[in-house]
Order: structure tokens, then C-alpha cells, then sequence
């Protein structure tokens, strides 16, 4: 079956058609800066092989809908295309950021989970009104194929209530819906389910701690294949410190910094969001820029980066209780799979877990999974490239299966 | 030399006056319900030997002048009182909780440090105005007395920055005093110290964590001898759930519930710290209660102590992290020196940080210092009753012979 897998944001849409009779990459590209006076559009084909061919665009992309025209139109081009007709893709894969606690597994989409979709925006404002259109725009272009949500949420809908509730008033969660959710959980499933595989071993029978680094940051724990606790909260704001993002804070620092700088909700929302993290300390949030003037000396940088590591060694500690033994921790995403230097001040000294990091072997990006701690280390540590696109593929088709 | 000590709160004042020659507690009480139509004035002199005599009295206590003319006037009773003269003590000791990172030890108290401790009123608005009153009603009515300040945060501000600072601008930090300073430092300090003559080593020499579970509760990662990390941030709102107190949440939270239900901030702040924590859960903030409830089969209450163990479960694997290598965990202050069942809860399958509980030597509450796990336990686990009065009168004492 060929799979169409579209994540569609506020104003871009990526995109990637995958063969999942050997899961490979047939057409890839973006959209970006839609609405915008000048959008940039970018296919791929066959990418990575001999036969990669690429087509960049900058020209107006009013709409959603005019980004999945050239989407489609490109699929089926005749000189850059891959397949002749729509009707060759077997489903359409949609990533929906925020499932709530209605969603526990992937579905197929029919308007009442559309609806379910649309209640849920309150909690995801910014990101599920996207999914809404992809899916509207995917019926519209391509109909008669079938389409599947496959929410971020999902893998952590097993973490047990005293795992997910917060220590406020019950009426929070029955009414308003206030609980932890827990993101990035199509990359958690898909790297946890790798390193399973790579390890020779049943998922079912590991536990395993998956830490996503890239420019949102979380954490899960994994007890016997199933998510039992995450560092992101009812949003993607809580947790380890990401590029702009403050992750956890005292919640009174809100209230005091609305008195003592006169500010609104709404613009400390954004400063926790947009203003705070790396950026927030040293002012940068790119990695490469940090380590360039970190090696240079600056203070603010080499302060970022301790608190940054810092603070996902305090939830390795934590969550290995929580797992009362570990197996495997993976690390994954931008910075999990390129930052040797975040990744040594993670693992250096964690003998009181039984990770002992091989410096050599944790050296440079990191392209395909590996194995980053010593030989005598009793938990394996590797690095496993993450593809949220290749786990929503595989979900799409185990719903259609199913 | 005889101390006083004075712990003045917004309605009550507690005091102790202790013969710091044998560290014996000469006179104790307390003060309650200051300003209201009917207040509440104990005081016991002897406490707990074959001397004791107790006074109470119910009547109207209008202010805290009137409070410590209560105090001083049954200290030197003709038939209560323990001295003849006020003059015989040779200090006053004051618990002070918000010393921001003015303060980084004790100190004696005069006219700049009273205007420091008031310039810090904004981090601490219900907590340093009654110590200023208790300061100025001390050199009043015990003139020519030194006043001493011991602050909640002194023991905590050898925190390094990545633990201190929290990833928002740092301007914050700069300008409005915004990171992380911890509380309860008295306590932990006194049971850190108390660990390391118990366990015949050097505090300087060991690793320990110090887990204070009373009305508020925290948790503190000592490293030779060192507070390096602590549970409670910039307010006491933050860390481990509390009777009351939400600890740690998901910041947005606080923007989500204010849009939702339409509540001000004041009223989220009011939420966070007096309707949410084990009250949110399950109604009640009285362990004692809870455990009844609980074992008559009540879900919420048993929800509400698996949530209460599971988040100081994390910490102690946080910390461990943090600390490297553990000698000690010690538990202390109501609910730590208590509560069987809930230490049972957080110290069961501690296997990865090398703690073993013995069930037995665990058993009801504790009154005298002990150790709570196995001899083959790797690391010592104690509940140590904490003596807050004993640990300010010996900082008033170094304090004066400084």
C-alpha cells in the first residue's frame, strides 16, 4: 500500500508518500510561509536514491488548498511525479498534534471524529484547526481515499491517573479537561519500538526511556512497551527546557512576574513559549550557534547548555525509579541524533543508573542507530534517528488493516 | 547562653526559650488566632519532664505586642516563669522565611538588615511582614536583647545556577529576583546534620537527601554537606504535592484555567495553594483522615497517596542523579516522622538506588531518631524527628559568637 502522510501546520504542510511494501520514501517536500506574500514549495523524489530529482518553488501559496494542489500535482507530474493517479494511494495519514483523552489509538476519520477533533481545539489551539484542514483539504483533492488521524497524544494515553493528574481540584479534569497528555508520542512509540527490534527483544518485555530532543524537548518512560509517564504536561510547555520553551517552573512565577511587570496572560504565555529556554538564557536557540560561542567562552552559553542537560538528568533519575529497572535509554531527534556535546553532559557520572557512556563511539551526528555506551555499560544507550513520518505510515495502514 | 526563639506568623506567634548550655527547652507555646474576637495563648514551662506546668487562655489577643507581652510576661512569672529577668536571655532568634539571595547566612539583626528583609516582602508577602513585626515587637518589649535572623532560604543559596535559575529571560532573574531559592532550610539543615553525628561521619563527607513532609513538604539533594538542589522553587508552591499546595504543574495551566473558567489570577493563586494538593484530590488535607477514608476502600483518598508517594519517588530518583552517589535519605516533620504507610509507599522497590526498607523498623510513628531500612540497605534510611526552635537558637548562638 502507498501512504500519503500530511502534517499540516498553521502555515506550512509537509508531506511524504511512502511505498509500504518496503517502507520507501517515494516523494517528500514542504510548504512553507502559506498566506504569506511569498511561500516556498519543495518536492522530492525518490530522495536519498539515484533518482532523487528535486523541485523548489517560491511563489504565493494563498491557502491550505493551494498547497495540497501542488502537492498532488506533483505526485502525479509528469516529468517529476511517482505515480499516475490518486487513486494508487491506498490512505492518507494526517499527524494531529492533540488527541485529548477521547482518542487511544489512531482512527479512521469520519466527520463525528472530525468533531471530536474540533472540541478538542481549546487544548491545542495553535496546532489542531491545521490538522482540520488538512483533512478537509485531503477529501477535497483527493477523494475516495481513506483518511487516518494519528495524534501525538496517543502513545501516552497509558500513563496511570497518578501519572497524569495534576494535584488541583478534580473539577479541572472532569470539567476543563486538565491533565497530562504528553507530546511527541508517534516518535517515543517509533524509537522505542526500534531500539526493541535493534536489541533483539519484545518491547513488551523492556523498559526503556526515550528522550526526543529537537526544538520541542520530552521525555518518556516505558514500562514493559507501554508509556507509564512523559515530561510534557497538558501542553507541549512543561518539562525539560527546549529552545524557546521554559519548561518547568514554579506555576507561582506566573502570578508574580502579571503583578511585578505588569504584564497579561496572554504576553506571559508567549514569553514562556517564544522567549524563554536556551533563548531565554543565553539568548540563542540553535545549538550550533550555542557550542560556537560556548567554545569561545561565553558564560551565558556554557550556562545553557548545563542547564539543558541538567535538567534531562534529573528526569532520567526520575523516571528510573519510576521503571524500577531499565533496560535501554535512546536519545533521538535534531539534537538527540547531531549533538555529541548534549550528550556527553547527559551521560557523563550516571554510574548510579548503570549507563557508562563510550566517549568514541557517542563522537559526531549520529545518521543511523547506534550504540553509544561501553560494552560493560548494564543499560544500553543508543541513538536512534526518529521518523514520525514512518510511524504515522504504519499506523495509517494498521488502521486500515484492522 | 538562654535563647528565645520567635516564629511570628500573620495571626499566631509560636516561641521557645532554650538553655543553649544543654540545649534543654525551658518554655514553649504558642500564640493564635492575633487580632480575631477570640484568640488562643499557650504556654508550658519544662516541657516533657517531671517539672512541666502548662497555662492556656482563651481571650482577646489584638495584636502581636500583645502577643509577646504574653510571651515575656509568663516567662518571668512569679509562679510559671523560668528566669527573673528578661536580661538573662542573651538573644532572640527569628524566623525569617524569604531571605531572597540577599542573605546568605544567619544574621544579626539591625536597622539595614530590617530594611532588607522588607525590600524582599514582594517574594514572600504573607510570610516577612510578621517577622519584621515579630523583630520590632522583640526590641521593644526585650530591650537591649540582640535579635538574630534565620532565614528558610539561607541553607539552600549554595545552589549552583543550573539548579537555581529557571529557563525564562534572564531579566527576570535580573531585574525581579525570579529563580528558584527553596524553603524550609531550618529543617533540612538541622536533620542533615543530625544524620551525619548519628551515622558518626562528617556532614562535608556525605551525600544525603532530606525529604520534610509536614503541611508544606520538600525535598533536598545535599552533596558534601551542601544543599545543591531543592524541591520548592521561588514561592512554596512548587515541587513535591502538599495538603493544600498543587507542586509542580504544567505552567499554562494557570493561562488555560484563567481563560476556561474565567478566573483572575488571585483566584488561581488562591486554587494552587489552598484547594488543590491532596485536598484537590480528595477533599481532605488531614493524612490521617486520608488513611481512613482509604482503607474503608475510598478511591480518591487512595488515589490522592499514590500521587503524594509517586511525586517524591521522582525526586529521589532526580536527586540521586543529581547527588551522584547517595549515603543517606532522611524523612522528617509530621507526615515523615508519622506516617508509616506513606514512607512504606515511597520507599518500596527502591532496588535501583540501592534502598531497602525494613517493614518492621518502619512500623507507626516515630518519636527518636532511627533507621527505617535493613542492615544490607546501601543506603540508610532514617526518620529524624526535625527541631526547627533548636536548629535557630544554634544559628543565634554562632551567630553572636561570630
Amino acid at each position: 500500500m502507498k501512504v500519503l502522510v500530511i502534517n499540516a501546520g498553521s502555515s506550512s504542510m509537509k508531506y511524504q508518500l511512502l511505498n509500504m511494501e518496503d517502507e520507501s520514501v517515494m516523494a517528500t517536500g514542504l510548504v512553507e510561509r502559506i498566506g504569506e506574500a511569498t511561500g516556498k514549495m519543495i518536492y522530492k523524489k525518490f530522495p536519498d536514491t539515484d533518482a532523487e530529482a528535486k523541485v523548489e518553488r517560491d511563489d504565493h501559496v494563498p491557502d491550505h488548498r493551494a498547497a495540497m494542489h501542488f502537492v498532488v500535482d506533483m505526485i502525479k507530474d509528469a516529468e517529476y511525479g511517482v505515480i499516475k493517479d490518486m487513486n494508487e494511494v491506498g490512505a492518507i495519514g494526517h499527524r494531529v498534534v492533540h488527541g485529548s483523552d477521547y482518542f487511544k489509538s489512531s482512527v479512521l476519520v469520519d466527520e463525528a471524529v472530525k468533531e471530536v477533533i474540533r472540541k478538542i481545539i481549546p487544548l491545542a489551539p495553535l496546532h489542531n484547526p491545521s490538522a482540520i484542514t488538512g483533512v478537509e483539504m485531503a477529501e477535497e483533492l483527493i477523494p475516495n481515499v481513506p483518511n487516518v488521524a494519528v495524534f501525538d497524544t496517543v502513545f501516552h494515553q497509558t500513563m496511570p491517573e497518578r501519572a497524569f493528574l495534576y494535584a488541583v481540584p478534580r473539577s479541572l479534569y472532569e470539567e476543563q479537561k486538565v491533565r497530562r497528555y504528553g507530546f511527541h508520542g508517534t516518535s517515543h512509540k517509533y524509537v522505542a519500538q526500534q531500539v526493541a527490534t535493534l536489541m533483539g527483544k519484545k518491547l513488551e518485555e523492556m523498559n526503556v526511556i526515550t528522550v526526543h530532543l529537537g526544538n520541542g524537548c520530552s521525555m518518556a518512560a516505558v514500562k514493559n512497551g507501554k508509556c507509564v509517564d512523559t515530561s510534557m504536561g497538558m501542553t507541549p510547555l512543561a518539562g525539560l527546557m527546549m529552545g524557546t520553551r521554559s519548561g518547568d517552573i514554579d506555576p507561582a512565577v506566573l502570578t508574580y512576574v502579571g503583578e511585578h511587570k505588569n504584564m497579561s496572560v496572554e504576553e506571559i504565555d508567549t514569553m514562556l513559549n517564544k522567549e524563554s529556554g536556551l533563548k531565554g538564557i543565553c539568548g540563542l536557540n540553535d545549538m550550533r550557534d550555542i557550542h560556537e560561542k560556548a567554545a569561545r567562552g561565553d558564560a551565558s552559553c556554557k550556562l545553557a547548555l548545563e542547564m539543558f542537560s541538567y535538567r534531562i538528568r534529573k528526569y532520567l533519575g526520575a523516571y528510573a525509579v519510576v521503571l524500577g529497572s531499565l533496560d535501554a535509554v535512546v536519545f533521538t531527534a535534531g539534537i538527540g541524533e547531531n549533538d555529541d556535546i548534549v550528550r556527553s553532559m547527559v551521560l557523563r557520572d550516571l554510574d548510579c543508573l548503570g549507563i557508562e557512556l563510550d566517549l568514541d563511539k557517542n563522537k559526531g551526528r549520529i545518521k543511523a542507530s547506534k550504540v553509544i555506551s561501553t560494552d560493560a555499560s548494564r543499560v544500553k544507550t543508543w541513538v536512534i534517528p526518529t521518523n514520525e513520518e514512518l510511524q504515522i505510515a504504519r499506523e495509517t495502514v494498521a488502521v486500515l488493516k484492522h
